[in-house]
This record gives structure tokens, sequence and C-alpha cells, in this order.
């Protein structure tokens, strides 16, 4: 399986090509669009999603990653291979912290040339049909990396910001239920937030925090838009309050 | 064939996380999108939709459908079969109008358990399996329904009121075009509207209601967006003047 | 392959009902969506973008292009080859660039009826259905096409309009970059603006055009949204100034 992750939109001509290249050369490859709408041209805020929805998926999967602000510059493009699964994309920090994470991790740089390489769309030129070849089974196009251009070992373990606005204004934080406090509260935008387990657990209006479905903490209202009630968007930072 | 019924949006982790679930247990099945944008956390407008749609597909499509504001309270886990069509979801009320128009259906609860169930993601955890599983000819998982829990014996047959906006503007009601007088007119927000065939029958500007390719009456302005040019949104009282 | 070229947006129900016709009848097929939001209603600005991007796609591709405002009234409804690709959809101009821009194009009317047309969504029920046809290798369902009420010979061979705003706030053009003297300035919204060759060329901010990945003149701003920032819209005018 190949699993997209962009911030491209799912409209316009961008993940169409792509999957078009997909399945022209990994015609028996399923394909899923995890993220389209990952925050956009911030590989950082990226990343942490990322490792978090990525670590759900079976070893296998291909991840088919474009969050790339200065594609056609100098920043490499890499393959990444972590506890079995592969990660495909610009070396700009998009995968750090599934690099940091993982119990066994391998880098390579992108050797393959595409017949037509287009400056803007590396996506479609080339990051999709290298996916497509790890899909297949081939083994990686290119060597091993040599120096840490697409490493950020100055981000933190975990980020203490809003990294994600969902479709019901749910604010997904980069930071992991699992590192916190059981009892930790969040401040946020000048709230203190306890903790719930889901949505009915709380009166109607209510704003809490809980362990999302990927282990991510996640800033929720019942009933409500927690993004627009308490003013939360990608970048609004967290604190935590024990 | 399974089709997506849920109110996720397209963009975010849900449907894809979703899609990976049925493509990794029932790889030979298509996965259609139907409505991703269902009214938000509102079962009954979303039930009227669910029966106007689905009644177009084939008998053996398997509809996932997901609208649950209550999800990892009590309302029951569900399977229907109702016309030789199965549906998977919340027993709250969103497979009504579905039974209530079936000339032979049959419902059980879902005593399958996942390995890990998420308290707020069972459209992953719980409904994608089953739905999985009856894609593939499996027996439901469970038991015949006992109880009325998931039923809504007290609302309408047809609902007046608009169920949803779309792309273009147009609203669709839950109403369908079958059980109104031929020279049925529509009293929605101050206006009353007469009945056409189609957009371009009318003058450029005009509002009108048609009976639309799935037999729900829908208001449209040519050329026009009747949600703008009306004041129409999801919810808006309609009446029928004969 | 079929690619998807309509104005139905990917939320509600349309695109999903085309892809269960196109499952149902051609499942062994491959299914992209290539835009699901090019400008709605607007067969001419559409028109431009359908014929650069369709010429990346390899022959043999069947597009299922869906702008349609006059569903239900006096317009044909087609079939067009042109250099080896095929394109279903309705004779309101849709296909007018890539016909004029083929070696070798031929036309057909659909004279293929469904069990049940509806009104208003052809795409469902007519032109899905021949586009699978195509698809699994079947002729032509039709004559060849006697008159031109499909073309529009007054059109210009490039249109010097904004066609098309992407999910980044770039501004695609309907004009060919390969038209145009190297030195190009595009005069748009009062700015008269400079070609570049990709984003990262430029200094933050700045305002620029280039040959996008599909061959057309778009307008950027580095890191910003040009749209916004200059105030672009679709059929807003461009000028070259040489």
């Amino acid at each position: 399986m190949i699993a997209l992750f962009t911030d491209f939109g799912l409209l316009g001509p961008y993940a169409g090509q792509m999957k078009a290249v997909l399945c022209l050369t990994a015609p028996e490859v399923a394909v899923i669009d995890l993220f389209a709408d990952a925050p956009a041209g911030d590989p950082k805020a990226s990343a942490y999603l990322l490792a978090a929805y990525a670590a759900w998926f079976p070893a296998g999967t291909v991840f088919l990653c474009v969050v790339d602000p200065g594609v056609g510059g100098t920043r490499p493009a890499v393959i990444v291979e972590a506890d079995g699964r592969w990660y495909v994309g610009p070396g700009n920090g998009l995968f750090e912290l599934v690099l940091r994470r993982a119990s066994l991790a391998r880098r390579w740089d992108i050797e393959w040339k595409p017949k037509r390489l287009s400056a803007s769309f590396h996506g479609r030129d080339l990051f999709a049909p290298v996916a497509a070849m790890l899909a297949r089974g081939e083994p990686p196009p290119g060597q091993p990396r040599k120096d840490d251009a697409d490493r950020r070992p100055e981000w933190p373990d975990d980020l203490c910001e809003i990294a994600y606005v969902d479709h019901y204004g749910n604010a997904i934080t980069g930071l992991r239920a699992a590192v916190l406090p059981s009892d930790a509260r969040l401040a946020v935008a000048g709230r203190i937030l306890p903790r719930g387990r889901t949505f009915c657990d709380l009166p109607q209006g209510a704003a809490f925090w809980y362990e999302n479905s990927n282990g991510l903490a996640e800033i929720s209202v019942n009933q409500g838009r927690a993004s627009r009630e308490l003013g939360l968007a990608v970048g609004t930072a967290i604190e935590i309050v024990s």
C-alpha cells in the first residue's frame, strides 16, 4: 500500500497526477490519501503528524510525502526505511521524528532521474516513481546518505503546538499523550484544559483534551468547534500544566 | 463495492485510515466515497440523504456509515440488511429511513471486537473491519438485535428541511419528489417556488425546485447559488404549498 | 485509465456516483481525479486547462469530462479521439482546444441511451457508462459528428486570463509558456511580473510568473498566496508585455 501525505489539498491536479504515475507504474498497489492537507509549506509541524499517523500502518507501507516548499532548490531528495516502513520525499526535516523514534532506520539519497524533471513538481516527476519502485519491491534507487542535511536534531521530541485542525474543529497537537502525566492539563489560548476520555463523557460545550486514536493529545469541545471557540490554529502554542 | 457515507470531510486522516483498513482486509473490493460531508453530527438529516442515495446502488453494496456524535458512548453498533444492501454504523437513527422504506430488512448487533478499540474512532477500528467482512461475503459478526434503541419511529417519513447544500449551492431537501403533488410549490425562506424540470428550462436567476437525480426535491437557481441567494442552509424549514 | 475532469467538487455524491458506475461497468480500469474543481459552469476556461493537463497523459487514457451548465438542454453529447486519447462529455466547447491542438482528431455523437436518463446528471447516467465502454476497448457507441455545434472557432488559441487558482493561491493562466517570448512579462491586476524558474529562485514575497509543470504560465508569490496578495481570481485578465 502507498499512503499519500502531502500539503496539496485534494482539489486541483496535483494529487491526481501523482496517482496517475502510481497507477501507471505500480498498477497492483493500492493508494490511499492519509493527509492531503498537512500543514502547508511547514515540514516541521508535518513531521510530528507523520510520525504519529504512520505508526498505525503495517510494515511494508510506502509513504509518499510531499511538503516541499524548497522544491527545485538544494534540499536533498531522500528515501527512509524505518521499522519496516518506507518514506519518500524531500530531505527537509519531514522524516526527522520518524527517524528519531525508529528502532532501526536507514536513509538513501535518490539517485534515479526521470526523463523529464519539472522545476516545481518533484512529487509527480521524482517521488511518485520512486515510491512505486519501492512498493513493487525494488531496492532503493540510490546510495546511503552520507550527510545530515535532511536531519533536524534541534527540533524537540514532541511539539508543544497545534499541528492540525480537523474537519470538526478539533485541534491536534504535536504532543504524544503517552509522554504526559495522566493528570496533565494543557494550557492553550488563555485556558487550562482537563483531560477527558472522549466527547460524550463531558457536558455539551465543555473544552478538554484527550488521547486521540493515533496517540496524540487533541483539544476538543463536546458538540462544538474547538478551533473557533478557543481560537486555535496550526502553530498555536501549548503548555503542559501538572 | 463498499460506499462510504460519513461526515468526516475528505481532508484529514479519517477517510484515509478507514480506506487503509478496507484495502488491507478486503483488497479485492472497490471503495467509493458517496458522501464525505453528510450533515456533521446530525444522524437525522443524514438518514434521509442516505435512504435516497443508497436506493440507486445495486444489491450487494455495503454502506459504511459514520455520522456518530455519540462515539464511545452507549449507542449500539449495528448492521442492517435492507433489500439486499448492507449498512454498518452507529445505531443512532442513521438507518431509520432505510429500514422504514425497505420491503425486507434485518438488524444485528455487532459483537465482533477489534484487538484495539480507540474511544473516538470506531469508524476505523470497528465499522470498517465489519464492512470489509460483509463485502467479502462473510455472515454478519453478531446477533439479531432485540431492542429498538437504534430506531426513531417519531421521525417523519419525509423531512421538510434542507438536508444538504452541494458544491453549486443547490439545496437538497429530505423530501421525496414522488410524494408531492405534481404541481406542488415549496415555501422556503419567505419565497414560494414553482417546480421545474432542470436548470436550463428557466430564465437565468430564476429559483425553482425539481426532482433531482436521486428522487429528492432540490432547490436551485438557474446559473446562481440558491443557498446564498435564498439564504438556505442545512436545517432550513420547508413547507409544501399545493 | 479513466481521468475525471469535472466542476463537481469532491464533496457531495456526484463524483462518487460516477465512480460507482465506472467500477460497476469497468472494474479493471483505474480511475483518478484530475480536476474536480474545474471552473464551475465555465466550459471555456475549462477547455484551456483540459488541453494543457491532458497532454501529460499517455495515449489510451479516457477523460470523463463534465463541465455542463446546459445539462438537459440541446447541447450535443460527444466523444472525441485526439492523438490517441479519448474524451467524453458535453459538446459545449469543452474539447475545443484539445481538438485544435491535435495532429489527428475524430468526433462522434453519443447515440447510446441508458435505461434511465435523469434530466440533471448526465455525468452519471450517460457520460460515465460511455467512458467505461471506451476504457474497456469498445468502439465509440455513436456516429461521426456532422455539424460543428460543439466547436468554438472564435475562441483564441491561448486564453489571456486566470483559469484556475490552486490550493496554495497560485494562479494558473490559460496561456502556454511556450508561445511567450523568453523574456516576456505579464501584466495583471496593475502589476508587471517578471519570469522566474521556480519558487525558491526569488526573494520571499516576490511575485513572478513561471512555466508550470504542465506548460502553462502560472503566477506565484514565493511563500505567499498570489491570489490574495495580487487580487487574482478565475477570469482576471492578463496582458503580455515584451
